[in-house]
């Protein structure tokens, strides 16, 4: 079963605001297994909307469309859709009477003449009730082929999907589909691709995608079955491949979890603590740390020692390392490392130093040069990394290497 | 001039991300002047970008392509334009030379086979050179229409498109068009229309078109005219009479400067030093600071204090205080304030403590809850906050609200 999108609204062609409806609904319909191959944006436009009614119905089976619903002149999506489907539209008292509750109970005590436009519905539809606006959904079948009408408001939007439009998509859909990530760090993506070009090769169910995040590869392994159970045979063999083949760079294989998860869960496996000391980053890392909840129980607090000053103060930095060395150094990430544990009486540290850029780079030690450092049970640990790209990219990777630096010090710890 | 956008990228039909590419492309056109009728999202699939591709040369004049681009067997982007468009591949040894230095600085030290694909070039293309990756950017002329292919990831795209595409789009539109930006924090999306109903009501030319964004809202006024002469005369008093209506709401008129840009160039003029004191936000405050170049002017080191034992430590926090008003409280945050002045012997302090949940909060205290507080020069100044929205979306308008606080109190002192 193919499910297309249709999002309606000059304010998404104009730039307004960012199209996060079409991630949700995208997700949704994934997660039921079903097909997606074409994700549209028109305008509210007559013309252009009928086109890309007409073309969704002619490739898709199920078209999902949201926004247009509303009170004005400018909303078409359920004239239009009525139109090209050949639906008669006509008031529909139940939606009549909710749309008059529902802006008794609001702000607005005059209800606008133009809401009325709204309890118009097309004669055979089906009408799914709104608890959060005026405009209702609307299912229009034709064919074998449906029209899932919703409004914009992500408000509206999403608890009128999940009640109601999730289950009446899940009955129609026979198949059943699986997946399960496999997330990679400290590889890069023509790597990983390089060393699973067999598997891909030969892929067909399940199926191999790879996506690229910034410093991480994750791959998506997919099957299609008739039962639950037999989708997950399928891609249970090819994970365990996956994981074997990269070993320690593979940091997880839950959809949900990020690297700043696994970290803190490693953490607290071993009962550790962190801190972090942080110069080019700035206090990046920790606050992706911090992005875990219940991190309290590993961070308790951490050093943003961007001057050579507060590297001395706080972290007990050697001034005559940093006058040999300079602060963007292997011998000063090492000395923040071992300066973090003691000052904030933790277990392990994480050091990162670095010329985040676009000034301050020399020939010697050029913009991007990072070094990152963690200290843990006496052993300093101290990596150098040659980053590319402008000061946020600079400073992105830099999180994320000194996270996965963490993540690897303490499993070579316990191994 | 029409301008099509086709996102290309089965992650995005699996919902894996949220497509913010298409709202940056979107206003950058809007910007230009350009009419923008249609967004698609395709796959990675040969057939169905074919289609899309030629449906778009169709009905707009130039298309423009993100993603795609990669080094691997799935991205097809480029290899699928050239042969819609009639264009043959061939080897850039420019762009060769660039992959090969652009990886042997990088991690990666082994730089794969499939990376090789990524020199080859439509002959006769426009090779647009990517500083923040592998892929370059490509411009494909041909019957007065143009393919502008440009590479997914958003660090690789914007500097591209803001350097090198929008100077192409703008030579190809003939009509001058001038916006300036207003930018204001501190006032909710509905308010600010609110305040502008006369004028957006009445708006022509110039138009005002509003943007939310965490914690603010940009307004684009934008004129259209013969000479550059003429729509500056058009767009300045529109933007002087809304200065007038937001006052210190203003933080800036100009398009590339952030909030954390004003704050520290505010700092620079009147030659004070920040330090930053942080619960919930662990760092995110201070991060963003440091995203300003230069900003080791005016900030030198920063304080997460996560627990409560380090708000005392690094902070001096009273001991009384914590036990009788708590760590998320009107007092914390103005100890807190006022202990990293003296911590770190500068001139300001900004103290965010609050809940960000999902776990935490209580009936007197939710989750949401941030206070923040302000020292400087003997004035405490602290604001209580309750936010909505998930974990990372408390933290980030926490930072948002902190710097605008910082912001606020300077002007105030030097009123």
């Amino acid at each position: 079963m193919v499910v297309e999108l249709i999002s309606v609204g000059t304010e998404l062609l104009l730039g307004n605001i960012v199209n996060t409806n079409t991630q949700f609904l995208a997700e949704q319909c994934a997660l039921l297994g079903l097909s997606m191959y074409h994700q549209v944006t028109v305008g509210d436009n007559r013309e252009r909307l009928s086109e890309a009614v007409r073309t969704a119905l002619g490739r898709s089976d199920v078209v999902i469309l949201t926004g247009g619903l509303g009170p004005t002149e400018d909303d078409l999506t359920k004239e239009v859709c009525a139109e090209v489907m050949g639906f008669a539209l006509k008031e529909d008292s139940h939606t009549k009477k909710r749309i008059e509750e529902y802006l008794k109970n609001s702000v607005f005590k005059v209800i606008p003449d133009n809401n009325w436009k709204q309890a118009m519905v097309p004669e055979g539809a089906i009408v799914l009730d709104n608890d959060n606006g005026t405009a209702p959904g609307l299912i229009l079948e034709k064919n074998q082929k449906a029209a899932v009408l919703l409004p914009g408001p992500p408000g509206e939007l999403y608890p009128l999907f999940k009640k109601q439009v999730f289950p009446y998509l899940k009955k129609r859909q026979p198949e059943i589909l699986r997946s399960q990530m496999v997330k990679i760090c400290g590889v890069g993506e023509s790597q990983v691709e390089d060393k699973l070009l067999d598997l891909i090769d030969k892929q067909t169910n399940p199926t191999i995608a790879t996506y690229a995040k910034t410093g991480e590869v994750h791959l998506r392994v997919t099957a299609r079955a008739r039962s639950e159970e037999e989708a997950k045979k399928l891609v249970k063999p090819v994970v365990k491949e996956i994981k074997s083949r990269f070993g320690d760079n593979v940091y997880s294989v839950r959809e949900e979890e990020t690297l700043e998860m696994a970290v803190v869960k490693l953490l607290q496996k071993h009962e550790l603590t962190v801190t972090t000391a942080e110069s080019c980053t700035g206090g990046l890392l920790a606050g992706r740390l911090v992005n875990v909840p219940g991190a309290s129980e590993v961070f308790r607090e951490g050093f943003i020692t961007y001057s050579n000053k507060a590297k001395r103060k706080y972290l007990d930095v050697n001034k005559s390392t940093l006058k040999k060395y300079g602060a963007v150094s292997s011998e000063t990430a090492r000395e923040m490392a071992i300066g973090g544990v003691f000052a904030a009486d933790c277990d392990v540290c994480v050091a990162v130093t670095g010329i985040a850029g676009p000034d301050g780079g020399t020939e010697e030690k050029p913009v991007g040069l990072v070094y990152i450092a963690t200290y843990m049970k006496e052993k300093v640990t101290v990596k150098k990394f040659q980053f590319k790209g402008n000061r946020a990219k600079v400073r992105e990777q830099a999180v994320v290497r000194a996270l996965d630096l963490l993540r690897r010090s303490i499993l070579e710890q316990y191994r």
